[in-house]
């Protein structure tokens, strides 16, 4: 990739593109866009996946969510991947990756609103901080040793569940609902940035952080991932294509709130949920209800 | 839509096309495809959701099949919706539709192998006869009254399934692996043409039967589905955008492998599939193992 920290924005003649962005750490992207100081070399192209380097050097005036639903292929996510997490669901690891899926149109941007839809409007609604990884080369039957270079990048996401739906068997029926329940439009925020196996290797050595209003509710660290991003790649890809644009969500570590005690404080309207990664900067969104309206 | 049965064929000049087939009744379809009468009037356009007819009528040299991964957006499939097939499995009717993922890559032609990698080989391979729907015009939050206007067309499918990868806990880990058992490439067969709902209204009173190797195996009828096509159409809308191309794969009638008596007959290398629904033509696919290579 002609990249190592990909970002899309508006720069100052309106136009939106693609850039590098130009900090020494990722750590350091938001602060620069809140200071009004951040700029990136210009990228040319439209497909996230073929960009060009250009010598351009361009102030960012709005920075955008870096990937919208026309760059996703799709979601594909881990369901049970951090080993406090699996404990706190009451659950045995699992001896393979479990998989499920998200459409496109669930991506919102890293500082958008999460658009809790009348259908799951108090349906426990709940976070899920996670590493995810963008497939950059379209590839099947992949290695572990070759799977980082299908990688594009690495950016943060919450995977926002609603838990009832998910899991409760009124709602849920006779088999888990884990796509419906994870698939409303904004239930999959990505963002602020991608950042390219050259800055951060393969991604299993991160610092993962969720907050919710400000306070600490995950802390944990990539490193405790039971399945890694290369096994994760690998896996997914064995007699399925992995198309160029699919998301990787890698799985989430404890403190979810359906692992909290009772009462549990599930997300309400208003509240506003930071997933912080080391390196790869905050996906940062406020929970907003949609205006009710009748349904079904 | 500006046609009532459409395919994608190359005619005689070597073009590949989209076109409105030239038969009276669906169901003749295939006999006129071996009998090498078939007729199209070309409809022009790349995008199947916005063709424009023409006067042009050419013949028909190689029917193809009808969307592949270009134009398929996402699958959608419902896991249990037909009563007999509920109860096969052991279940209770559920309260709403249960929806999983396949990804756009898993697409097959009417007649193409279902390639069953190394992956999947021995792991209890099964046909689903279903009745697909192919939205043709992006939505959210569709009322059951609107939902047919979101509809391109009908279409015959196989949601071709792995058991162990999809029940057996010692694969399935945690939860069950509904998509990477049915995700693999070639394991949804589509075809061979798309129907409007002009000439078959809103699908829910078609015949479908599936034969292995000329063995019936499935006889039902879509009057038998708990959750009609409208019904399936508005839940999945549901706070998440329905995109053009997503392909939603309606559920499964009794007389599956998996709810058969031991020692269940698993697909083997070699048969032949046969999806057959009334107006709809036949998805015809033989099961072939893709050369053993080590994997994982």
């Amino acid at each position: 990739m002609a990249w190592q920290r990909l970002i899309r924005f508006v720069d100052e003649s309106g136009i939106v593109g693609f850039g590098d962005a130009c900090v020494n750490n990722g750590d350091d992207l938001l602060d620069s866009v809140r200071e009004r100081t951040l700029y990136a070399i210009r990228l040319a192209g439209q497909d996230p996946f073929t960009l060009v380097a250009t010598d351009d050097k361009v102030k960012v005036v709005r920075l955008l969510g870096v990937l919208d639903e026309q760059h996703v292929e799709v979601f594909k996510c881990i369901g049970l991947n951090y080993m406090k997490h699996i404990r706190e669901t009451g659950r045995k690891a699992p001896a393979y990756p479990s998989m499920f899926m998200k459409p496109s149109s669930a991506v919102a941007a890293w500082d958008a609103n999460v658009e809790v839809p009348t259908v799951a409007q108090g349906k426990q609604i709940d976070y899920e901080g996670e590493l995810a990884v963008v497939i950059g080369k379209t590839g099947k039957n992949i290695s572990r040793e070759d799977a980082l270079e299908h990688v594009a990048g690495f950016v943060c996401s919450n995977d926002v569940s609603a838990r009832t739906w998910q899991r409760d068997p009124d709602f849920a029926g006779g088999v888990p609902q884990w796509s419906f329940a994870k698939s409303f439009d904004t239930f999959a925020p990505l963002g602020p940035m991608l950042v390219s196996p050259s800055v951060v290797g393969s991604g299993n050595k991160l610092h993962l952080q969720t907050f919710v209003n400000g306070e600490k509710r995950q802390d944990s660290s990539t490193e405790d991932l039971l399945f890694d991003v290369q096994s994760i790649i690998s896996f997914l890809s064995q007699g399925s294509t992995l198309r160029k644009g699919t998301v990787i969500m890698t799985g989430t570590p404890g403190g979810v709130v359906l692992g909290l005690p009772e009462p549990k404080p599930w997300l309400q309207d208003g509240d506003i949920v930071e997933v912080r990664i080391e390196q790869l900067g905050s996906c940062v969104n406020r929970i907003v209800h949609e205006p009710a309206r009748a349904v079904l």
